[in-house]
């Protein structure tokens, strides 16, 4: 029986991705672009959400969007046709997670120039995208009602890295048995402090608090 | 700007892992011992789907339970309470699939000598897990309702790789919009001719017809 060596592998991996992270982070500071990585479970609302934050900030920020998958351009469609911003979507050929470099590429390819804020829809994966820095400016998580309270116990690395965590479908919350109080908690035992939304994009249910949340913070990195 | 090679280090080790799979394979063929690996995002009803199913055969089989996740035992102590089979849990320390060496080891931990089903919850990811064999007899892959039908098309290789695939959470359908027939396309179109359940294992839905489809595998696999 074999040992493969993956975590002595993979730590190279991310170290020098940490490194070329920070190198991205420099350069989107210099161009006051505030960059948005969106991850959750594969069904979790990314979509939808992100759709109803564009349509509410896309007369103040110039955004562009980034989909990530590892196949098909379900998502770039919906989010171009319902939002009108520009969008790119990246086929990851089988990769679970995006690097610094995947990153770096199609920010380049959707062009940084003249934009305000990018998002990532990163792939739908409660585990690797959590262990790459992709360089953004801010870390959103979601977690789904369907889902689960218990979702930051089984995967506390996602809840860690997260700058900000949005319980999503809150509008089918009677079908299934969530308990908010319970999943704060364990989002706060994972990441004590970090800002806590409760949301239904579809009932634009705690999207108003969330699109405040943003406005204040994209509105800071730029006066940096 | 770097490449990381990825991709090298995975095929050395995903083509090291397909030989540690035949070995597995092998024994347990030789021991008659069906061996069912659970793949599913997060929060898709893994565990309440297998505690239905092991509730129908464990009087018939001799049966045990490997949960893995990255932390936490909730899993575990469910399973174990709620069927009263042996079961352990296993924790992968951040890793987001079990190779055949981690998959051998909890084998192994959970003991073979006695028992003629294994179960295995593998970690709720729709990406990794379909890369590395675990060694299976059989690999029953779930989607449910609030994720969305078109999931196949996204996470192709994990519909490839299933031997069974199982739609589930389907009591909760009327307040989703997921369309049974175009997941089918979708996962046939992935994956001709497997074999494809509608299910809520809540309510007890298609899972006579699903446990029927283990009955006949299992006896099939030990005649041989």
């Amino acid at each position: 029986m074999e040992d493969y060596k993956i975590v002595e592998i993979k730590e190279d991996i991310t170290s020098r991705n940490n490194l070329f992270a920070k190198e991205i982070k420099k350069e989107l500071l210099e161009r006051k672009l505030f960059y948005i990585n969106v991850m959750a479970s594969p069904g979790s609302g990314k979509t939808t959400l992100i759709t109803n934050l564009i349509n509410r900030l896309k007369n103040d920020y110039k955004i562009g969007v980034i989909e990530a998958d590892i196949d098909s351009a379900i998502d770039a469609d919906s989010i171009s046709k319902n939002t009108g911003v520009k969008t790119i979507q990246m086929h990851t050929g089988g990769a679970c997670h995006i690097t610094c470099q995947m990153s770096y590429e199609a920010l380049t390819a959707l062009g940084m120039d003249d934009l305000d804020v990018i998002i990532l829809e990163n792939i739908g994966n409660l585990v690797c995208p959590a262990e790459f820095d992709t360089g953004a400016t801010c870390n959103l998580v979601l977690l789904s009602v369907p889902e689960g309270d218990d979702k930051p116990l089984k995967y506390p690395l996602m809840f860690q890295v997260a700058n900000v965590v949005a319980i999503t479908k809150t509008d089918i919350s009677h079908v299934f048995d969530f308990d908010i109080e319970k999943a704060e908690k364990n989002v706060h035992m994972r990441n004590p402090n970090i800002p806590f939304f409760v949301t239904s994009a579809t009932q634009n249910k705690g999207i108003d608090e969330l699109e405040q949340y943003f406005r204040k913070e994209i509105d800071e990195f730029i006066k940096q």
